[in-house]
Parts: structure tokens; sequence; C-alpha cells
């Protein structure tokens, strides 16, 4: 080959709000109707405190048509085959938060001020219209169906199953799981065993986090003075919020009982905290003296946590940094999946092969070939020759990394 | 000087629990009667789910004497001249949780299931017992206030206040501020003020986390199972939620209000996390592409908040290993305060001298010099006369650090 094959790890998809509204079960679409302004108005107002509107209005100014692959097939797959991308994961939320899914069914999947049986359809209307998309190309395109789990473990099985019948080899489910069982508790080891008989993947996206405690409650935009700085803790501690649930499952034994059982954690931020992190797993994994005076807290593992992590889990690496692809080996070169983050204003695009050049030149070619899609193929599952020859055509020439 | 002179930024003392009752104000002591069975009935409890029983009678066995050190001032003495220490940082809680001032009045200052005018009077009662054992040797003893700040800040000025009169050079606050306002808040300048005008150096000190969340509500006994590895995740985490408030306040421009208040974080546990964290909070205040499409959080800050953090912050660096030493310039050896933990049984007692040397052993004696007390030293203003003189008497010998 004299193109690399790339996967990206991270994409998004989604439709514009009113269009979800053929995809409800019937009997939610009156509240749909009267829904769909309040989103409307606060997606606008998150724009306006969250994100900056006019950086974000400049950066889809000239460019809505390749921004509308969020949901059109045809601009999407330009877009990809401009990217040099062969195979995607998709997530939900396609331009920034303007794509959601109805009912709070976004990737954030919070819960509070939520109605979990709206939160339910709603996901269940993103997931078979995601399941439509990707049916288009079955090989090419991964989907991560939406998942709130946290209301009901029941509910959560048969949209694994869903998923798994309808071509969606993911499952998104919460980072937080604040006021309901974390996911160390046995609770949840009936939806573990399913997405381990169905093969479906667990994945983490990073976004949601404790914003009340940043922002103050309802993030009144009168009162941002009263909160200075609260975008910068936000950015500082995301990454440990998409960590968080990993790491219950990775104590609680999860990985034990389900040795088969698949997660992956995405765009996680640069990539410098996870080798301390993994190494402070492993330091507390084996004997020392802090751990001592604790009592027995590993008798339930017959390995560390970093152990299983290398053996169940990945890690999309969205946008990735150079600095990053410099210490892959700290990180574990088989667990660092690229990604581009399409249509996300921080992605890659329309850099993307300028950007993948920047973070791997001069590198090894088996480890860029690993990070770039390699791992992906192997984690996801997707069909590697099918990959290639799209790569074939598509991909980005392995002479253009070289020094 | 050919002996170090060595500060021990973490040590910790307490009376026995019913001694606490001479030091309480008269109208809450007939609740102190009351509640000092159930306080000992918690105590053991927690002695039996998160630390085990057995390991700590074990590691008491045959020391007693040297650990009543925690209230017992000859005793103290004793342990620290055997130690080498020539000062010392005096937190709460004496030899685990059994020495730990009432009504929740301890380290990690909890705000669940407590009484606000309760734990203000176990903590003025601790402090003014603290403030008779510094005042033996003043310049020797450096003593922390416990000052649970969330209930009230005009009460926790008062407190700063007392401090200050009565020779106690820093106050505890409380590291989890769910359910109030977090310390970007400007809710806290007043407090901050009070602190910067009586030259109080603000303590956080590592061991609360949400608990409830690793081990179920009210960690009962009977549900260990359901919670496998509920120790694995609080010691994976517990450095996090002693970093945070720190990011917070530096984000929150605190430093910036207050240039002349200083802050420190005491046992954080390894120190990998700190050099990544510090980078992490560098780039997030630097343009980047993630950064931009988040609008302007950075205007209030004249520096990033790892400058504030070298300029106002330093680390107590409790039973400091080796392999923290050895990234010490990633860490910055100027923020590094080495310390002792006694009399708790992850501290370095009854090997301290031994402990320090494989810590420092053959590293040039000025990163030595500063690690060990001369750092501390200036941040926590000890009298330098004063404390080469007892080392003089007492300290390690330089001799005994070379190769």
């Amino acid at each position: 080959m004299d193109r690399y094959t790339v996967i990206s790890s991270d994409c998004h998809a989604g439709l514009p709000p009113a269009a979800y509204r053929d995809y409800l079960d019937p009997q939610f679409r009156e509240t749909f109707d009267m829904a769909l302004p309040m989103q409307k108005a606060m997606t606008d107002k998150s724009e306006q405190i969250f994100l900056l509107k006019e950086i974000n209005d400049d950066w889809r100014a000239g460019v809505e048509a390749h921004l509308s692959g969020a949901w059109d097939y045809q601009q999407r797959l330009n877009v990809l085959d401009g990217d040099g991308i062969a195979g995607e994961i998709i997530f939900p939320d396609g331009i920034t938060q303007q794509n959601s899914p109805p009912f709070g069914a976004g990737l954030s999947l919070p819960t509070q001020n939520i109605v979990a049986e709206l939160q339910w359809a709603g996901a269940r209307a993103h997931n078979r219209w995601l399941a439509e998309l990707c049916a288009k190309n079955p090989q090419r395109h991964f989907g991560v169906a939406v998942c709130p789990l946290l209301w009901d473990i029941d509910e959560a099985i048969k949209e694994v199953q869903f998923a798994s019948e309808n071509g969606l080899g993911g499952v998104l489910i919460p980072l937080l799981t604040q006021g309901f069982k974390p996911y160390h508790h046995p609770h949840y080891d009936p939806f573990w065993q399913a997405c381990e008989d169905c093969g479906v993947i667990v994945c983490f996206h990073s976004g949601a986090a404790p914003m009340d405690e940043f922002f103050g409650e309802g993030f009144p935009e009168s009162d941002q003075s009263q909160y200075p700085g609260a975008v910068g803790i936000y950015i500082s501690e995301v990454f440990f919020w998409t960590y968080r649930p990993l790491i219950f499952m990775l104590w609680g034994g999860v990985f034990e009982r389900f040795p088969e059982l698949k997660a992956s954690i995405t765009e996680t931020g640069q990539g410098w905290l996870l080798p301390p992190m993994l190494r402070m797993l492993d330091h507390h994994f084996s004997d020392n003296e802090f751990s001592e005076k604790l009592g027995d807290y590993r008798g339930h593992l017959s390995m560390s946590p970093t152990a299983y992590f290398r053996r169940n889990c990945a890690v999309g690496a969205s946008c990735m940094p150079r600095a990053d692809a410099e210490i892959r080996h700290d990180m574990g070169v088989e667990q660092i999946m690229w990604g581009s983050d399409y249509p996300h204003p921080e992605g890659t695009w329309p850099y993307t092969r300028e950007r993948m050049i920047e973070t791997f030149k001069a590198l090894p070619e088996d480890d860029v070939t690993a990070m770039l899609g390699g791992n992906a193929v192997k984690f996801y599952g997707f069909d590697e020759a099918s990959m290639n020859a799209i790569a074939a055509e598509i991909g980005p020439l392995c002479a253009d990394f070289t020094a």
C-alpha cells in the first residue's frame, strides 16, 4: 500500500432539529412540536454563553454546504473522500449543538431537567435515522446509538439489541452518573452482558461535566461576571469527567466479569494526562504503604486496571496533536485511534490532510498505520479489505509523511 | 551547615476525642456528651470499612507512646527530634481518624449530615487547643486552624482573625464545595481578602472525595460487595479532588485580585500528575483551536494559571517518593515541600531519616535543601535562623545523602 488506511474515530452526524420529527414515535410528535422552539432558543443561548456565537458564525460562513454533511449523505462522502478518510465512527451532535437529537438526547446526555421517556424517544429517533445513514454503506460508517442508560436498564438493553440488529456497532452512555448508581455497581451487569453478547461497544465521548458548578445554576447570562474563568475550569476538567466512568469500570471489575466487553473514550483532550493516570492505576494495584492500610480492594481483579485498559479499551484521539504522537509509547500505540471530529469547529476539517502529516510526519510507518486506522479497524471491527480498497483511492499518500 | 534544615509540611495533631470537651464553648458541652459515643461508633465503623482495623491495630501495637505525640507535647518533640525535623505544619486528625475534632470538624470537613453551628464549635475547640500546643514553641510549630468556610463567610473571617491573633498561620478550608458556591465565585472575595490582610495561608489537604459515589449512601457494611473496587476508585481520584479547588481559584482570578494570597495543597499523592496538569493549564491559557471557539475566558487574568501557581502556591509532598524527586524540575523545585505525615500510618515515621535519604540521595544539595525545608521556611514564613539552630542539633547529616 502506498496510502494509509484512515479511520476517523470521532465524527458526528445529526439532522437539522425539525427533521427529527419524522423519526419519532408518533405519540411524541405533539410534544416535539411544542418543544422545538424551546430547543432552538436553548441552543442559541448556549451558543451565546458557552461557545461564542460570532466565532461559530464566522467559521460556518461560506462552508455551509460542506458542513451539511452532518446529515446530507452525498456531502458527507465528499468531505470524507476529501479528508482521505476510509471509515468513520459516528457520534451524535452534528455542527456543534445545532444538530442535536430532541429532548436532551445529544452527546452529553444530561439527566437534570430531563424527562426520561422523552429522552428515550429522542434517542430512538436519532438511532433510527443514524441506522438509515449507516446502511448506505455499512462497511464505511460505524454508528454509535444514543443510550440514556441511567433511567432504565431494561430499556437500555432493548436499545443495545436494536443497535445490534440495525447495523449500529456502539452505544453512547452518559459520562455523569450523579444521583444514579455509579458504573462499578453490579446493577449494570445485565447491560454489560447485553453489550458483550451483541458485540456492541460501549462508547464514552467527552463534553459533559458539572456545568452548574462552573457557570452557576441555569447559566444566567447576566451572571457571567459572577463565575469568572468558568470556561477555563471546564476545559481543564473535561478530561477527568471523560476518564472517570472508565476508571469506575476498571476498578469495579467490569472487564473481569465481561472479558469480551469493549469500551472507548473519545476526544479526551491532550494525551499528556493519560500515561500518568495509567501509571497511577498500576501503582495503586501494586503493594505500597498507602494501599496497605486500606485493606483488600483488589481481590476481585485478576489483572491491574491498566492491564484491562490495554486489553479491552481504546482511545479516540480527536485532532491528535503532534505532542501526543511523540508520547505514543507512553499512551500505548495500540490504544490510539486518530479522529477528525468533523463537522465540529475544533476538528481538522478542512485541513485534515495537512494536520495528519503535521501530527505523524517521519514517524515509523507501522506506528502511523496503527494510529491512523489499523487500531480502529481492529477495535471497532471494520472489514480491513473494504477499508483498504477505499483507501487505495482516497487515502493520504505514505510518501507525504516521510521527512 | 553540615545538616539539612528539615520542615515537615504535613504533620497532624489532635486530642483524644473526650478531651476536646474542655475546649468547647460551654453551651455545646451537653450535645458533645451525647455525641461522643456516636462519634466513637462512627470512627470504629469507618476503620472497619475504609481502613482495615487489623492493619491499624497492628501498626499501633507497641508504639502507642510515640503516637501519643498526636496530643502529648513532650512525645511530639521526641518524635520530631528523632525524625530530624526542625519545624512542622500541623493539620487536624492525629492518629488516623482517632483524634478528630468533634462534630465533623476534622480534615475532610464534610457538609452532608452536619450541623453548621456544631461544626464551627468543634473547629473552634480544636483551634483553641492547637493554639496552646503551638504556643509552646511558636517558631517550631505552624498550626493550621480548621475553618468550615462554606456555611458563613463572616464566621470564617472571624476565624482567620482568631488564627492570626493566636499564632496559627494557616486555615484549612473544605475541598468539596458541592451544593455551595464554588471557589471561583467572588462571594469568597472578603474571605481571601481577610487571609491576605492577616497573612494567613489557605491550606488544602487531601482526603475528602465524593465517598457516596464510591461506597454508596451511608457506606453500609453489608453492601460492600455492591461497590467492588470502591477503595481503588477513591485512591485513584483523591488527587483530583485536592487539586480541584485550586484550579477553580487559579482560573477564577483569585490570585489576580489578591496577589499576596498564598495557598498550599498537601498530600496530593504521586507527583506524576501535577506536571501535566500545569502544562494543560498553560496550554488552555494560550491560543489554540479548542479554546478559540469558547470565547474570552482569559481576559480577567494577566498571567497563565500556572504562573499564579508558581507565584502564590506550594505543594506539601507528604512521604515524597524517589520518583517525585527525580521529576522535581517538571513539578517546580521551588514548589515542593517534603512532609512526614506523622502520626499517620502511611507516614515516614519511624523510618523518616532512612526514607529521606532514599528519596533525595545524591541529588544536588541546593535542591535537597530547598525541598526538605528551605521552600517551606519561605512559604510558611518560619524564622530561618531559629530553624537552622534546631537543625544544627538534630537535622540529618548532609554527608548521609551523598552517593
